[in-house]
């Protein structure tokens, strides 16, 4: 069905291609990586020549395998590969110009950066993590459409340091949990880090490991191509996902440093690249690929190509081309806009406190039934993130059609694999954990906001209103940390219709993933008025008052409530103060000016959030109050906390007194 | 030598005590884990009953058995265990008062708020790679003082949540690798999680797995006390790191929930609290523990003391004790400072262009010269982060008495058993990665700061000066998201004389954390001046100029070189610039108001660094300038990046005239 007819060719000059590309390009940059691409570059071209089906006139064709260099310090093995299959986006002015200002062929491979980079790689542990999420999509794909739309594989080539990262533990366990079948890793075994050899550091038995984890592991020479395709067969007939170790010779070819850690991460300088040229026979200038070499490699695209056209057609005949086309397609914004416009409507009768993470639950239900293809998940919080809406059933090994995802206590795969599954296409995905261990899943979510890939961390338990569960679990540093992040809209909703309103924005954002910072402790409806709008996607709005004002209150999330307490008190003393409810800081920022300005007001301003300041200097001048946290919470009820920190709507207002009395005397 | 002779005393009794503290601990607190302590109560028996070697009058003796619950959410077992031991923090009051404020009860054990906890666990998978380290300093002080001084064996017991979070595989895998003998974990395999049963997420087979990374493995009933005996002496004798996988009933002795994720994190109920003392024939009112028991727990501490006198009557009369005890003092400051400022004077005069990475090799020349103790390692960047010094010999499992560890590719686990490290005693410690990878050691990195623990991390290629590796690589968030950290250090030195400084603040801190964070690129020696004191840890200074000034420009790291060449700019137009150099901002931010006051100047300002603006209100007004990072970075040679991102004296220049300007019209 899917096992392709190899392509006679000589792989081992399509392998030298490969090193030779490799050499003259880091050469060329005077920085780089040779020793991955050219060690694996026999397992690479037998991979390609043999197997993998890509259209690279089509590198979004939806039916493609997909191939993840987890080992992306190895980037030109990608970059060589593409150029010889002939992207016309990789021509040889890209290689010559490899880690150059503006060159598609940055020093790592980026998502969105070159045609056919599936992720982006580099941080290590993260190309085989988000591979899981892609293998793990495939399969839900294929549950809902069939093998005739659906059936292609995950190929990862992952090096020691992807092995070593804990990540890959979460991951290669969350695989063999779901029986990811049509995920096959290789294990560039080359015995080699940055320090020296493995066994400096190192004795892990990797085979056995993947065994302990439900895997099917071979072994094989890696620069054996017919050991080498009979493990790729084996892998491929095997219902676990397959582990193939590569025993392979780091920047295989050199003949003085191959084998050595010297050949990692530096050229090889021109002498040791004359003797490769010598040792391998490859008498052609830089760049330079003979025509039979070449030809070769186009007809790996060519057999891509009619691949790809094959499924063209079945699915044009196909009863589920339109459902197929939708799941492909951005989200239906417009459907969910009516849905939650009509939702806040039902919500705004509601006088009951509710804490935001629940009313997330109640939001998810309007989210997804609308979005068909929404499909949610937790490490191991489902009860505690309210992540699950009713109707959602849990994926297994046994049943990929459902859509609700165990992750497990693994942050850091689910955040990983939450990228997978949103690059591979087809699904909108979302993921809970408490917002404190953020800080768990940090670098997959770096690499989200990275990539743009639109995936939402639903992370509850925001701040010291989560009470006893004390320090470890309190954010305070935490939503400063991840505001800090470019492209990620931090969301800190204040009740129910801005949780709602978060919920719209997040699940339809384009290329800007998303953190909702949900409350575990309730709080009231503080939104009365019934506009469509979505005042949320403003980032920050006047809630109460706004005309003339003696001070203005800008609070966040639990905070809302506080600051609206404070009001009433001030207003008590006849101290006219306005409210600004600020859940999304990055969306403020993008506003025009004169709004910013007319919200900001230019009345002292006292800031409020049960956190640290940094990062208010968007709404507060330096001589502006603030209340929130300076250091690390307690273990204590929620409400003895905040009277002990002083978050507190007396001590909102009495420093609003005290701004305000700074202005007179000024 | 020190296997315990076995205490007569009836061990169901003992355990049961343990299971009724948690059980109304909780419930009096309505909030917290039963689960975990009544699951474990029996292996908690038998292992201190029988084998355990700790003093509760001298919770600090240095050769005491170090306990850690990494399970952190069941702190109710080490509560209970404290109290029956008859630790004096720990009365009946404190357990009346789990969780509740300023009780030593909180929510999960914190390092420093009870006696006898050795670190703070909740997070998980931390305490178990907390204890990698403080198993490896076991060995290492072994090594260095012999049986007689140091004895000692670190236990752990772990949840399915710990052995899920991948920074377990990468402590297990470096413990493994070691050979840390002394090193015994429990897995407390219950097979619950809080979703529901274990198999709705893993499939791992964890026996299995901890033998591929070298462990002795056993499975024993974790009901039965003589076999858990027996697996703890055969733990014991043998030479690797030890896993008992005990299966357990996740709430033993509950009738009615025992064996449910119900009973994981909620107090059990009035009904079921009365069941369970009717279930365990306990018929005694809450904290009442009857004499008998009681004693049978005496019994425990007092052969504690008695191997605890005993060990000090050897140290007495060891002619190491002098050293052993300079090991376990703090590092000697005023010789540091001596040693630190006869460097600086040599540096002065040498104007060769380092990097500050380089510089803090150099520096820690130095350090490690003067400190013996001092232990550093790398996240197997050794040659990119400049950590080893030239005495520095590896530690491994055939030789401890080194002082650098390769810590593989594994920044979590690195900075876990750092403060390992640094919690056993006996060393102060360091250890290096690249600074966008802080994102894989955050959680630990939080934990340092939380428990207070002097470690330093040595974080190189700080910026978009790192060049080609590209945004992968980058950090632009990453050192507000540091200085976000309450109680963490976070500098940046300009020069090989402020990284100096730098490292005398680092090696001699008390209750902080440092990162430092480091260049990767060259940079002049800025600071002539050959003043013994240390003006990094002032946090900023005036580098030039400060008397009459138009601008302040304030730089930190590599861009005080820039911001200088900015100066040099504007005077030859007739403008006084000052520039501050502000390496570190939580050192600054302690100086007197006068001080900061003095440093910042009235005169407009421009911040410049090769990082968002985030935290830079410290200095910066919302009118000054700022030269920086608005986004992730891109892959090409530095130089050109700089000019890219218009991070040039130019472009300070013209943002420090446009200021001028602006302040010249209102």
């Amino acid at each position: 069905m899917n096992v392709q007819t190899p392509v006679k060719a000589d792989e081992t000059l399509m392998a030298n291609a490969i090193r030779a590309l490799t050499m003259d390009a880091v050469q060329a940059a005077n920085s780089g990586h040779p020793g991955a691409p050219m060690g694996l570059a026999d397992v690479a071209t037998v991979l390609f020549n043999r197997f993998i089906r890509i259209d690279p006139s089509r590198p979004d064709w939806p039916d493609r395998d997909r191939f993840v260099m987890s080992a992306g310090h190895g980037s030109m093995l990608v970059y060589a590969i593409h150029h010889l299959l002939g992207y016309t986006d990789m021509d040889a002015a890209q290689l010559r110009n490899f880690r150059q200002m503006g060159a598609r062929t940055a020093g790592h491979p980026e998502y969105g950066h070159a045609a056919g980079i599936e992720t982006t790689t580099g941080p290590l542990g993260q190309g085989i993590s988000t591979a899981v999420g892609m293998a793990l999509a495939e399969r839900m794909m294929q549950a809902r459409f069939g093998d005739d739309l659906v059936d292609h594989y995950t190929y990862v080539m992952a090096g020691d340091g992807c092995l070593m990262e804990g990540i890959s533990h979460e991951a290669i366990d969350l695989a063999g949990h779901l029986g990811l079948s049509r995920l096959i890793v290789f294990w560039d075994d080359n015995r080699i880090t940055i320090d020296g050899p493995t066994d400096l550091s190192t004795s892990m038995n990797q085979k056995q490991r993947f065994e302990a984890a439900g895997w099917h592991v071979q072994a094989v020479d890696g620069h054996a191509p017919e050991a080498i395709a009979a493990a790729i067969a084996a892998a491929r007939a095997d219902d676990r996902p397959s582990m193939i170790a590569c025993r392979t010779v780091i920047g295989k070819g050199a003949p003085n440093m191959g084998g050595s850690h010297k050949v990692h991460g530096a050229p090889l300088g021109a002498e040791e690249i004359a003797a490769t040229r010598d040792a391998l026979d490859w008498p052609h200038a830089p760049f330079v690929i003979p025509d039979g070499v070449r030809n070769a490699w186009e007809d790996v695209a060519k057999r891509g190509a009619k691949t790809r056209k094959d499924w063209q057609a079945r699915k044009e005949n196909s009863p589920k081309a339109a459902e197929f086309d939708a799941a492909m397609a951005p989200p239906d914004a417009e459907a969910l806009h009516a849905a939650i416009t009509a939702y806040k409507a039902r919500l705004s009768a509601d006088a009951q406190k509710v804490a935001t993470r629940k009313a997330s639950e109640m939001a998810l239900e309007v989210v997804n039934a609308t979005l068909p293809n929404s499909v949610g998940g937790s490490a191991d919080l489902t009860g505690s993130n309210n992540t699950r809406s009713s109707a959602m059933r849990p994926v297994t090994a046994q049943d990929f059609s459902g859509d609700y995802i165990h992750y497990g206590i693994r942050e850091h795969a689910m955040a990983a694999a939450m990228n997978g599954i949103a690059l591979h296409g087809g699904f909108r995905t979302y993921g809970g954990t408490f917002l404190a261990f953020a800080d768990y899943c940090r670098p997959a979510m770096r690499l989200s906001a990275l990539m743009g890939v639109p995936v939402t961390y639903v992370m509850t338990h925001d701040s010291i209103g989560l009470g006893e569960d004390g320090p470890t679990h309190q954010p305070v540093e935490t939503i400063a940390s991840l505001r800090a992040m470019p492209n990620m809209n931090v969301i800190r909703p204040a009740d129910a219709v801005e949780t709602a309103e978060a919920w719209e924005m997040a699940a339809t954002s384009d290329t800007t993933p998303t953190v909702l910072c949900l409350s575990r402790q309730g709080l009231p409806t503080l939104r009365r008025n019934h506009s469509a709008e979505n005042l949320t996607a403003r980032g920050a709005y006047l809630l109460r008052g706004g005309g003339a004002r003696d001070v203005t209150l800008i609070a966040t999330g639990s905070e809302v409530e506080i600051a609206m307490e404070a009001a009433d008190l001030l207003e008590a003393g006849g101290i006219r103060a306005a409210v600004v409810s600020a859940p999304c800081f990055e969306a403020f920022a993008a506003q025009s000016p004169d709004y910013r300005a007319a919200v900001r007001g230019s009345a002292p301003r006292v800031g409020v959030e049960a956190a640290i300041r940094q990062g208010w200097e968007l709404f507060l001048e330096r001589s502006d109050g603030f209340i929130g946290m300076s250091g690390f919470g307690a273990s204590a009820p929620a409400e003895e906390l905040y009277r002990h920190f002083n978050i507190t709507a007396e001590a909102i207002a009495a420093s609003a007194r005290r701004q305000i009395e700074k202005r007179t005397k000024a």
